[in-house]
């Protein structure tokens, strides 16, 4: 922020408690939820206070390069814009702010299937990108494959498919309150902003089928017959599913529990990032999300083996907070976190970031 | 709840305080006090929440199949509801609607030989169960002979024999409250109601020897010499005790530390599970419980090897919510929550659930 | 307590804070403080709660014998009365109402050297004991040996020398009340009585040199040289330091912290105890003090290789609720719970007592 | 305090509680503020809490000295007071005071580049010292030489040289007040006095380089060629930096991960400090700062392998309180706990303090 007009929030660490101030009651649960006790939630964020990075000192940080290559996309930062559905709770322009925002900052954003904005409307509004689209398989796969194309013509370009969430993880928060997901509702075009009908308290059982609960690996292969665009697979916290993933053609894996909204008993996703690293980072990229909320954390899962951090709750927090420029303010201070503490760990590119950067673990 | 009527709950994570707000105090006290200063009663959960388990992505699961057989009792579920005694303190309809809730759910049930209805109302209740007797060593021999026969004919189909309770723990809050249960009442009669009478603060000495103080292992073989029914032995923490048990018949030993009533040193009951299991797995069924909550607990004590996994005070609380309506919800959230996180670990029946769903501890 | 009189408190768990609503402030922080930030104080508590003890089942419990022998004393637990200085703040009777509770219930006390009623008067009042004197080294030996031959005379059958206090250790909370004991008070005379005189805060320096600060090994030698008591040595946290007692004549130790109150980066005097009994634990009876609430506590140490376990602050709570009477119910609390917790274990008698009672720590 | 006038403070542990009371909100966050969200502060505390030292007994511990050389300085104890900057928004008299407390107790003390006294004005307060000259780089080699040349000249005997703080790290506290630190005023020049400026909140982008962000270890050599001071190099983590601050003529290093206040990832300095001794502790003296507020933390810190001890926040709180008075009253509190815990621990000088001090670590 150069200028001297006001920005929307001061800093990473006051974000959250601003943004609690201004979302409805309804938008925060749905948007703070984790799955049953949230300790999934909290074991993510516990999984980078626990570890420590090795400082070194008197290395000529002047120049500091954050540029990297995701697939095939030049971009200013390592980190990118998680799909994240249902933007238009948080914010009049919705998706279409966050994408203002990550295209200014030439950051990648991933644009979710459940938005409130069409595909073709967050197309239009940043011509250039970089963004992906990320899919929900939908109950026939022709409507899966009429997603993929509207996504390929309007520019965007890659598929994220997200496969953790073949049935609805149990949200506690989200029931007390008689809030209910309409998962029925026609997705990607536009008409998802969720009209938060109360339903009985707890008139919802909590297992709900999903459309997509008979995939299986097989769906990768179809996906590529019908698009040219590079899949990753989103949703991953095991060597074997990632290897799964990478024989059946996926170009990156992104280890993530879902912001730890699905299995409450999942292990933190960056304890399961070394292993997904081990089983197939040296054939694709490895992604990572869930649980970073600072610059720190993103070098974390870069020294960690991860090429690409995806940053969530963040990003809708800022959204509510300031639309289209609370998102640039907050990659603003995550890109000047980044660049801080890689200038403290002396490390001025981010080829230069690898395991030696790690220090014992906390407790 | 597929019908549209309001249910007496809405989470299982909002259950105990929902609870907690409608038992009286004493009764409240007795139904959750753990030994001493409470710590093995943590342990239970602590126990639980810093295990993980792996999910797995892009199986088929639209199908899932939650049926197990215990002993020879085919259910709809691996949960059962742990004998509990005094259901009368809860609900006026005590173990009626308890019976009624499991055996609409066609879940097993276990009663305990301090019900406050008696063996046959219970038994008249749900004729077709599944339903098992606990029992607790009388005085003489010949007292619990006659129980046992009672139950026999009253159609239960197998005994709990409890052995962790040769003396009372420490219930510091209990005795607080001046609270003190009438162990020399009649039992299985129907007329445990307790009375709860007020002694004076700390009038009651904490070392009372139960009637079964004397009894040792050779109680199985004499069980089994007056009755066909098969004796499953409940209060096992370790290898040797559970070879022991088995030694002398135990078709199914139950791991467990009594909720965290009895020793407040006692390991997390599930930290035992595994050496139960290898000790005796091979050859009989191991059950568990103490300190199970939620669908993920079930699911996890399942991977550990336990064959059936047993809900105690969740079990009560639905009770004084609803009665038989809370029992059956509990059950059906149960039911969700197991098939919700078998499905994003990505198994479709419980011969799929071993020790490689387990991933690394959390802290 | 077989009796319907009301009894001073109801559980060992609500002492401590029942105790805290009738002693003054001044001794109540002198009562409780410990060194510094009090780390080492609560390390002790932590050190049992992390523990865990294996419960056995069907052994027939029926009768207990908690009976034991400390050095050439029969007594009928064991655990024994920690010394505690200046018992007089707590109740009028101070030492003599201690001393009477533990004669009755034929417990091992141990009395200061810095007690509010002189070694004679303590003696009168029990004539048979169990009891032993607690020796604080003085300026001049000639000062020691005439306290020696005192207790001697007064029918004291050991003495137990304290030697981790060269210097005392810092009170925050005594000086922030401005609590100075004055140290150089004439000592064993029965006029201990602290006036609480008020000194300017912080008016007092926290390195004080005691009368004993140049004493060495040798000290035992003079000792045994002067009585014909055995000489007991109090404060051992080393093997080493325990092996040179057992060099110089001690015929048992304690290991101790002195209730967290000397040196506030000390271990837990548990974690210090198996140190301690392989470095000497075969030649001579190793005593355990610091920490110890419960019963469950007492078979703890006992399991880990103490023969005999210190009481402190409790006697001290319940001496202010109820004087003799106090003591008294305290000891049968412990006694009750220590057998209660002896047959969950399955262990009739103390020789029974081992490290196989030991499971896996809680985390 | 051998007289009986009234102390500014009474303990080490209520020293940082009462200093709250009288410092300005604005002073207080920038003295107490971390990076982030202060983990590395707080892990700095934790380390020391963890670990644990051995108590000896009967070792004549009536003569303690506690006098060391720091490189070729004789002072009175072997903790010094750490460089820290603007002291004058503590206490008028701000670095004067500190001076004058730290020469009248013969500790060696360390001012600040950024001080609000003058180099010269220092100097002539304490014509005797002990103290030294902490140099943060400055843009041009030129201007950090005039800096050292009248430091050399003001009787400063030994340079301090920052080196881990290439850029400011985040700090939420000063952020979230508005408060700015101006970087750009003239330093070593007494007009450092900080004007409180507020700026629009968040106005200011965290990621600021500093003069000195390219700034290799050559500086070592360039800084040896323009001054005969000893160099000790300030804020080394690891043992490869220490080992190239040795080769580029480094006569000591501090490790340090400054007060956690830049990387609020690293580890604790504590953790760092015997990978560092293993390093270099045979060739040059090594230092140790970050988290010291007791006696106890001087004394594991020596055990560990350090040489000089710095304390911090602690000597600006006494400031605060008393001014001179204050910081020469923590000063002497501070000698008085390590006398006593060294007595404690049986050891009569420094050069008797080793690791086998250091017991088991607590959890």
């Amino acid at each position: 922020m150069s200028d001297a007009s006001p920005v929307p929030f001061s800093t990473l660490g006051g974000l959250e408690s601003e943004a609690a101030k201004v979302v409805s009651a309804d938008a925060w649960a749905y948007l703070q939820s984790g799955a049953a006790e949230e300790d999934a939630m909290r074991a993510n964020r516990d999984a980078f206070r626990r570890r420590t990075l090795r400082p070194r000192a008197l290395i000529d940080v002047t120049h500091l390069d954050l540029t990297t290559k995701l697939l095939d996309e030049t971009v200013s930062a390592p980190f990118f814009v998680c799909p994240m559905a249902r933007q238009g709770l948080l914010h009049p322009d919705g998706e279409l702010a966050t994408a203002r925002a990550a295209a200014a900052a030439n950051v990648l954003a991933v644009f979710s299937t459940l938005s409130t904005r069409s595909i073709e409307e967050v197309g239009r509004s940043v011509p250039k990108g970089p963004r992906w689209f990320q899919l929900y398989l939908q109950p026939e796969f022709a409507a899966s494959q009429r997603l993929v194309e509207r996504a390929e013509k309007a520019g965007y370009s890659a598929l994220m498919l997200t496969v953790d969430m073949p049935v609805l993880g149990p949200r506690d928060r989200l029931v007390e309150r008689g809030f209910v997901i309409a998962e029925d509702a026609p997705v990607g075009s536009g008409s998802e902003i969720l009209a938060p009908d109360r339903f009985p308290k707890g008139g919802a059982g909590h297992y709900t089928l999903r459309r997509d609960a008979g995939a299986t690996w097989n769906v990768l292969d179809d996906l590529q017959s019908i698009t040219r665009l590079p899949v990753v697979v989103k949703g991953i916290l095991t060597g074997e599913d990632a290897r799964r993933a990478v024989t059946h053609g996926a170009r990156a894996v992104v280890v993530s529990n879902h912001g730890g909204r699905q299995l409450n008993a999942a292990q933190a996703a960056l304890e399961a990032l070394p292993e997904v690293v081990r089983s197939v980072g040296s054939e694709v990229e490895v992604y990572f999300d869930s649980g970073v909320r600072r610059g720190s954390d993103v070098l974390m899962a870069l020294a960690l083996g991860a090429r690409g951090v995806g940053i969530g709750r963040p990003v809708l927090w800022a959204l509510a907070l300031g639309g289209e420029a609370g998102v640039r303010h907050l990659l603003s201070l995550l890109t000047s976190e980044l660049a801080t503490d890689m200038a403290l760990v002396g490390r001025r590119k981010l080829s230069e970031i690898d395991r030696t950067l790690l220090g014992a673990e906390r407790w």
